[in-house]
């Protein structure tokens, strides 16, 4: 059974009621970002019970010494991985003496946490008696500001009830933390200094190895009553990696004592001094006051939504999982800076190291794209174009040459972090990704100006790797790609996936394509790359050989490709017919018997059908789906979203309703169990896209856009809005009729979209209802 | 290039002149062992150059907690391993104040090492220049007692050379060891206790986790000029783990100093009470005196030539190497004891933890049968039955029932202790060769009994593994096996590999056929052995299905079975081909690479044909031959036996003389630049093979011997000797005649053997040249 706690709301998450084995859990559900940094939803105070504490900081990492139990040939030496950074927010408390903690007072009533998505903050509030006797009420407000991005606030609020209280907060800042999921048991921070001013306190530490320098900061500020109390720590304990402030007032039973502490990060990344900055962050913090920078993050949060809600009638627990997905995504990746990517797991955990994934591309880039400005889409690309001769050298390792590509499986700076053989040598059709998003980005936005400038020397470099990565088979006259696993991680080592085939085919003949377009267009430009990466007309002819001569495993019986060479030897047994018992097969069979079983993780040959769904049929469509379909386990977050649009293509819409539900509430219900880990945040955006693709059936067909609304029988509604080239689009669908509404702004010009194939016209601020 | 710093000679592995950095290497050549216990050649004395410190006690392992990156369902816990054993052999040495250590004496001259394989002693001698500037006469030899087992001897003479000299003799017991190679460097031992009375002292220790208790032994006489010193020691240095004596004598210029040290182990293995147990043995030695069981040191080793030996006229560096090799084998696994087995490094490195591999059943037992009596064998076929109740385990652990077995890949008490999901879990034709085992046993000793008392429970578990494990394609309509690694480990996951399948197939056959020959001949047996294991017509029919209807990949075009699916599809390039560069393909390549290449890393549907060979016509085999050879690489030192073996019954005997030489000189002339890390023992059986089988071309079939010699160019004569079923037979080759005799012994009776197809019948202590 999944969990059912969070209370349904449409615009918070909310739990109540306060239970030691949840606090792991709400650690990760309630945790809050802003793009730039983020952290689960630690206690401030102390808590002596199970905990996972967390903090990060975006693109600061540790490359852990890898660890494997037999070593390959290519492997990395390392695998980076976002650091737990030192802690801000800790406030130690104590009350007459007696400390604070919910582990250990005598008991804790009202206890409940609030994550405000539409303003963008977190609230824990509770009744707590004390063993001394003493009943005290808390809140603490706390978040991470959106405009102010190296600072976020908290606000800490006690209030005795039966009788009088001395309280004594000690805030601190501690970097002498480490990583839950260290490989060694490493130290990964080497602190620096430890420094006060006043009620400020910084403590600077350095990454090993990759030597980024973070100034942890504090300011603050003590109440009593609401009144700022003028005063500086009674007592200042330092350490070499932590610093604690001592301050306490007295206050007699009804009134509150509060502090109000704002603190952060500067790093290395954004500045020389980071000290001299964390003081100009706190500068910058206490001009605008607590108050004030609530304010803004309020105002920051409905611009936010403003563009990217999506609203759904009449099912409260669909509107919430919608809703955190999308607050969640912009917790975790603001589009501002180039340098920065989506982790599987954002900010709320530790899990997958925080890196750089596929996912990115296949799953991210449709949200932001849709849902930001294009600039937002174009850094994610431009990451990738950053990181261009890191996958250069990713592929020289495993002996390919001329400038071929091979973008890695896991990174934090383009250097290749995995170390399973069969994933990191093999999963190669993430490199194909890379290129689709290209493709995508061009298709949605009409910015064509990025292939010229970037894109078209990431293509040159995955073409060249898959013109030698495919060999040539004599047995079969085409050339064939052995020994590769595709996006269905339950197959390794398999010779000719459709999916990578197809894609490899594909990359080569949408470079091919480009090059022509960019020789045509963009003369010089066209003489800048080729001279760049020196190639010529021969070599392109060789790479079309390849893509012209590539083999597809098909099965004349079943009429469908087939997902490798030697599939049907399988014992098909369909997922419906497979014992209860034995799911999830990950966890209930060992490796080999997945690999020989027909089970399919997620999409696989359906993911090529989902990026490709115009190079085929309904027809084609439907019967891969309904071949595949039934093998599926998705056991992979990033598995259902997909079926999900395809069953609304196909009309199969309580299949879409069924597989939306297991997407968009996965972290909040806790489906795999495993949420304590931290939120599958990539996978989110496939849970946007199962709305506006699966059932808004939204495509972008000739530089225009095309719907086909359906909605779940359990809906009465609901609505999204999409940025199209700077116009932005809101797509109502009821019961019985769909509305188009454009919004007026910069752009003054009308729109035309087709719904169903026909066309419609909307006009600025205009609505269009059929 | 190679190295070629060991002297050639018939009979001595010899190394002359002092290099460090030979140091690590000379001690896997010059290691000592007596099928209990064994040692790397260390110095006595302190060295404070690369060394690497080895001492091992058969059977005595820890389980060291697994490693690996990426954890998989049915990974083991751990991985077991011979521990380093305390070492007893240690002596330092104070020379007028000056300790003794070859890596800062001013000078070393006459620097010669020699382990003589026909006594079965190791000795060293050298003169060294003090920095004091003495110059003394250094010799020290040593060997571990092949009738008394548990006890070795050291015998330390110096001789100080131009001047009179204060010597100090402080010899050791030190239980304060650790692994080279320990996944977590954890400590494998926790001490005891430490005793010592008069000259002699016990270390006691006991292994972590498995319990292994060993008192570790030591007892010193001190002798000037061959006079023993009525002495004790002066000093007594002990700590918790270790106990050091101290012994001074004064010489004059040309008196030797020298003292004897008898050591070695007892273990919780053999006594309940091991430090009593200690006592005894070193009561036993001190009656012999070191030259007592020198003598019959001597004696012993005379008796394992005597039957054992394989003598090569013309060519001393191959007779050296085959010698070397029969050495090893001999000093690894004496047969006694069937809680013992053959590690791949035997007794003179850490590498593969000591523990058993398919190795012993495909490798070792033909030397074994051939060399011993016929319970050795027994005893290595015995280790598997004993150990069929975790082969139950192993299978249940990866979704197996119904008392189906799987052997593990590498074990010490019969659970598996790999971690690759693709040997772990794939590389499932050991199981197969563990019955191959029984079969082979039978055909050349005759002894039927084996398999109603203990074998046919290991064949019936094994054939309910390969009924399940093989499945149905509806495709093919034939059962197939997918998801393996065959012997060639340079492919991983592949379907139908005909190694694999055919053996599968051939286990169920066997195992049928043995229930009915039981049932026949000895029914009370049968009936026991159904009821145990709960086995009905029923099953078996049902096993009978899947060895039916079972199917081999094959090439119409090739005419030959094909290593697995998909084998025609990679790049058919062949080795002689491929740029030198490349070579060793496992040190140049990436993982990916190697896997999509067609390259062999040893014997695969060849090692089939071996097996197998009377399956299939001489036509067949060349073709096979002839196909796979050109891609091996045979970057296994299993690999070229089989090839050897397969080139002399093709007539190509200069291949076959080029692979033999390959095995043979392996680690004296280090091909693999790694000897340093230990000698390959098993393959070593395989060098064997290469000269009995491939030259010699003996065969049983029906119960009798068949041979068919030939004799590479480089040779003018070689001989061997067999015991085939009680009888001794000595084959001795030469450029133009064969002649075979007879020994004569308990056994009074002629034999008839078959020489090229012709009968030749030899009389007791009779001689036939043909």
């Amino acid at each position: 059974m999944h969990q059912d706690y969070i209370k349904p709301d449409n615009w918070s998450i909310i739990e109540e009621g306060f239970d030691r084995d949840r606090v792991e859990s709400s650690e990760s559900l309630f945790s809050i970002g802003n793009g730039a940094m983020g952290q689960r939803a630690n206690f401030e105070e102390k808590y002596s019970g199970h905990t996972f504490q967390g903090s990060y900081i975006g693109g600061v990492y540790y490359p852990d010494k890898t660890k494997v139990g037999w070593w390959k040939n290519g492997y990395p030496e390392y695998f980076a991985k976002v650091l737990n950074a030192p802690n801000w927010i800790g406030i130690d408390v104590e009350i007459n003496g007696e400390s604070l903690d919910l582990n250990s007072v005598r008991d804790v009533r009202n206890f409940r946490r609030e994550l405000n998505m539409k303003e963008g903050w977190y609230n824990r509030s509770f009744s707590a008696t004390l063993q001394n006797g003493l009943e005290v009420s808390v809140n603490v407000l706390r978040f991470l500001s959106m405009d102010l991005d190296e600072a976020g606030a908290i606000k800490f609020d006690i209030i005795p009830v039966n009788g009088n209280a001395q309280i004594t907060f000690r805030p601190y800042v501690d970097a002498g933390v480490q990583n839950m999921d260290a490989n060694w048991e490493e130290k990964f921070w080497e602190p620096i200094s430890v420094a006060s001013d006043a009620n400020s306190a910084f403590v600077t530490a350095r990454t090993f190895k990759t030597h980024f320098t973070a100034t942890t900061f504090m300011q603050n500020a003590v109440f009593v009553d609401g009144n700022l109390q003028q005063m500086v720590p009674s007592d200042i304990q330092k350490s070499g990696d932590k610093i604690q402030f001592t301050y306490t007032v007295d206050v007699t039973k009804g009134q509150s004592a509060s502090i109000e502490k704002i603190g952060g990060y500067t790093s290395s990344m954004n500045h020389s001094d980071t000290v001299t900055a964390a003081a100009e962050v706190v500068k910058s913090a206490n001009a605008k006051g607590f108050n004030g920078l609530l304010s803004d993050q309020k105002n920051a949060w409905a611009k936010i939504w403003e563009m990217s809600d999506i609203t759904i009638d009449g099912d409260v627990k669909a509107q919430q999982g919608i809703r955190f997905n999308i607050f969640q995504l912009n917790q975790t990746y603001s589009g501002k800076d180039s340098r920065l990517n989506i982790g599987p797991k954002g900010f709320t955990g530790e899990k997958y190291g925080g890196s750089t994934y596929w996912d990115t591309e296949a799953y991210c880039i449709p949200f932001y794209m849709a849902t930001k400005d294009q600039q937002v889409a174009r850094n994610l690309l431009t990451y990738r174009y950053n990181q261009l001769d890191k996958a250069i050298e990713n592929a020289a390792k495993l002996g390919f040459n001329n400038g071929a590509a091979l973008y890695p499986m896991v990174t934090m700076n383009g250097e290749e972090c995995h170390n399973e053989w069969e994933i990191t040598f093999e999963e190669i059709h993430r490199n194909g990704a890379i290129a689709f998003a290209i493709f995508n980005y061009v298709r949605y936005t009409g910015d064509y100006s990025y292939v010229p400038e970037k894109g078209l020397e990431v293509l040159i470099g995955i073409a060249r790797f898959w013109h030698q990565r495919a060999t040539w088979s004599t047995a079969r006259n085409q050339y064939v790609i052995l020994g590769v696993t595709g996006p269905n991680e339950y197959e390794n080592n398999v010779n000719n996936n459709f999916y990578t085939n197809y894609l490899a085919k594909w990359c080569i003949d949408y470079c091919v394509e480009q090059l022509e377009k960019v020789k045509d267009e963009f003369a010089s430009d066209h003489n800048r790359i080729l001279s760049k990466v020196n190639l010529d007309e021969v070599e392109i002819a060789k790479w079309k050989q390849v893509a012209d001569k590539m083999y597809f495993p098909f099965s004349e019986e079943h009429n469908v490709y087939l997902q490798q060479d030697g599939f049907l030897d399988k014992e098909l047994i369909k997922v419906h017919d497979l014992d209860k018992s034995q799911r999830p097969i990950n966890q209930k069979w060992s490796w080999d018997r997945i690999l020989r079983s027909p089970y399919i993780k997620q999409a696989d040959t359906l993911q090529g059908f989902y990026f490709f769904e115009d190079h085929f049929s309904t027809e084609e469509l439907e019967r891969h789906f309904d071949f595949y379909e039934p093998f599926t386990v998705h056991e992979s977050s990033l598995s259902p979203c997909v079926h999900s649009i395809q069953a609304a293509v196909l009309g199969k819409m309580d299949m879409a309703y069924t597989f939306y539900l297991r997407t968009s509430r996965l972290d909040l219900d806790d489906y795999n169990k495993e949420v304590k880990e931290g939120c599958h945040i990539t996978s989110m955006a496939g849970t946007w896209m199962s709305i506006v693709e699966g059932f808004g059936g939204m495509r972008v067909k000739d530089g225009q856009l095309h719907f086909t609304p359906r909605i779940p029988g359990e809906w009465d509604g609901y609505s999204f809005k999409i940025n199209f080239r700077g116009q932005i689009l809101k797509v109502s669908v009821a019961k019985n009729q769909t509305s188009f509404a454009l919004e007026s702004g910069d752009n003054s010009e009308q729109i035309t979209v087709f719904m169903n194939g026909n066309a419609v016209t909307v006009e600025p601020d205009g609505v269009v209802v059929i």
